[in-house]
């Protein structure tokens, strides 16, 4: 959402983060497939443009899933993801992420769609994102401990890019930067996609025409005062409205329409 | 379950993990008495002579909701726990739990129901339940590193008693008690609770005559074999049947009853 309201700053969005039921990082693809299409179907409603799909585990898991139903186009994260970091360079790349994007092997695909012979690594790395939620800097000790454990392997291979293959990632991008030392590029996924939303926007002539002015209406499915407090750690200083939605609404609409 | 199952071998027990949503220990009071609602109405659809609320987090939140609603006895884990603790020492208890089972102040509701003027120090440790969740051991570098951070004030002020409240910590009570040191006790809420159903059930001379025999059968949420591997790491060795349940076929029930 961040990259997306500076790469298109006119537009407006709508927002639904599904708090109730996160993390989807930890649960198996049928469960991510029926919230992800769940989570589509509320936002539907509102008739957008395109669909953005801002979670690189509902991405790997469920976009077959949401092609399927969705009459308008939807951005995902993994393969802007793959393909910026399959420009970036020559080399071997690395790919982080939940369990879920990791087992998937949604990003070994989409790169090996961009190039066949490129070197992949993936590492699963499922305490980040509790950690980051918990609100740890990226200079705590625990976060320099645990990023140590995962990235072992990684500081060994040398990948000339990495991709944050999950949207909690790039708050600590500077620790994982300083762990992985110099000549090494982190690929944001999160920053593609919102490349690849306006790129796609522009072809079509959709994008709006004022150059400012969007506006953001956040939904969330928890507490809207923790979705708010948690949304400006991301960057997000825009918060200004957060509806609730309960699971049992967003529920309701897509048992009509299966 | 575990406990339940040692002190009442001839019971029949029908269990629910709703893992599709978990953890419920980061998520508001509002959304987890829907929850726990809705678990609780899916329970009572096989006629239980008891229900035991096996989550410090639902317990703590939930448990007003849960005691409205249920024709039947309740156990939760919080009572059992701070009554154990208050009975074992005459000083200072600490607690150890989620997020919102200490926010809750649950735990220091019900040890001041048993003695007024117990001193009480609570420790929220949130990164905790996806550390045991990953598969960590107590002596993982990592798992001390983050228990050093959290029990640090515990350490200082060494309480003699210390309340695992929550069913995912006994299973780093050995690395726990290695930091906290000699003299000082560990109160499983999840084995008082146990004892407590014991003796609701003899006392109402309901427990089941047979010594031993008593049946397993699990439901989850999300994925059965998922669920069956996180169980065994629980020391539930009986986990043989487990059978899948959408949290959508949940909400259906607890619509008709509200």
């Amino acid at each position: 959402m961040r990259e997306l309201m500076k790469v298109l700053p006119g537009e407006d969005i709508i927002y639904l983060g599904d708090s109730a039921r996160v993390p989807y990082g930890t649960k198996s693809p049928q469960t991510i497939q029926r919230f992800a299409a769940e989570d589509a179907t509320f936002l539907l409603q509102f008739d957008p443009k395109l669909l953005v799909v801002a979670c690189n585990t509902a991405s790997a898991a469920a976009i077959d899933t949401l092609e399927a139903m969705c009459p308008v186009p939807i951005i995902d994260m993994i393969r802007p993801g793959a393909a910026a970091a399959c420009e970036a360079c020559e080399g071997l790349i690395g790919v982080i992420g939940t369990e879920a994007t990791i087992t998937s092997g949604a990003y070994v695909r989409a790169i090996h769609a961009c190039d066949p012979n490129r070197e992949v690594r993936c590492a699963p790395c499922p305490l980040l994102v509790p950690i980051v939620e918990e609100g740890r800097a990226g200079d705590d000790p625990i976060v320099t401990h645990v990023l140590c454990d995962y990235l072992h392997d990684m500081q060994r291979l040398r990948p000339e890019a990495m991709i944050l293959g999950c949207t909690h990632y790039p708050l600590l991008s500077d620790a994982i930067a300083k762990l992985m030392g110099p000549d090494f590029m982190l690929v944001n996924s999160g920053q593609s996609a919102a490349a690849k939303a306006a790129t796609l926007l522009a072809r079509g002539n959709d994008t709006n025409p004022r150059p400012t002015g969007g506006t953001l209406r956040c939904f969330t499915t928890d507490n809207p005062q923790r979705f708010a407090t948690l949304g400006r750690r991301f960057g997000a200083d825009k918060i200004t409205s957060v509806d609730y939605v309960g699971t049992d609404e967003l529920e309701k609409p897509f048992e009509t329409l299966t």
